[in-house]
């Protein structure tokens, strides 16, 4: 009886483990991310980048909605701060012609300063790094800026404005 | 002289049409939109429908942000409203691979009551209409619930939050 009940006992525990197992299989959960004041933006457009294999948000501060919603944004005014969220893509398990965020990978910033930043086109370029918002040196900000130069006519920003 | 002059104002005035024309196949504006409340909601997630050739973007009401950010989602609690914004995709025109909204095609929305929508797993189905939300009626609804049953699991829900 004795033995039985080891029996017994042993063979729950191994299906509560296998249970344990198969949930946390489930549900793996994401890395854990700090994301910066962002967070609490709203949004101005979405992206997939499909030679990255990335989505993007793009968001905005006040002024940026501000300018966003009213057409003023050839220039955007000073002040303005969109923020890139940048996942890794991957196919959402339930639908795979559906790409949906998987990691985070980055959050990018311009910051709108016509005179601070007037040699790159009035634009800082900075990231967020664990949700603190840090400006890029010199011959990175450089770097970033020589891509925008293609939509110079839109301001040197890439993104439409698409919820308005 | 009067020649001259009637020439000079017709170069001129073809030279202004012909301008007029190279800005508006410039900035074709998008068509009018009249979004809902949601345009002022924070962002749950993004995602690209590559089967509908779509991209959107996943946004929810405060009570739905609270519950994402605490990972209180299974259930979500009554009183979440998740909006869908669908806009029919295209390529950046500044960069190929990059996929960028289109035209917005549609707004929807689910609503948690879990008495009120007991027999579609406590979510009531709607879409925004000229920036008002209307419930779709049962027929519809039912057909809603139908695609989301896969997704048991998450409550029903698709959207796995990313920004949080």
């Amino acid at each position: 009886m004795k033995n039985l009940k080891v029996g017994l006992s042993i063979i729950i525990g191994a299906l509560a483990l296998s249970t344990a197992i198969a949930a946390d299989k489930k549900e793996v959960p994401a890395k854990k991310t700090t994301h910066g004041e962002y967070k609490d933006w709203r949004l101005l457009s979405v992206s997939h980048r499909t030679d990255k294999k990335t989505l993007r948000a793009i968001l905005g501060n006040d002024k940026a909605i501000e300018a966003a919603r009213s057409g003023k944004t050839k220039p955007w005014p000073n002040g303005t701060v969109i923020a890139k969220v940048v996942w890794k893509e991957r196919a959402h398990p339930n639908w795979a012609a559906a790409v949906v965020p998987a990691d985070f990978a980055a959050a990018e910033a311009m910051i709108k300063d016509s005179k601070k930043y007037a040699s790159t086109g009035g634009w800082g370029f900075g990231h967020w790094v664990d949700g603190k918002l840090e400006m890029h040196p010199k011959e990175t900000s450089d770097t970033c800026f020589a891509c925008h130069i293609p939509v110079k006519d839109n301001d040197y920003v890439y993104t439409f404005p698409a919820l308005k």
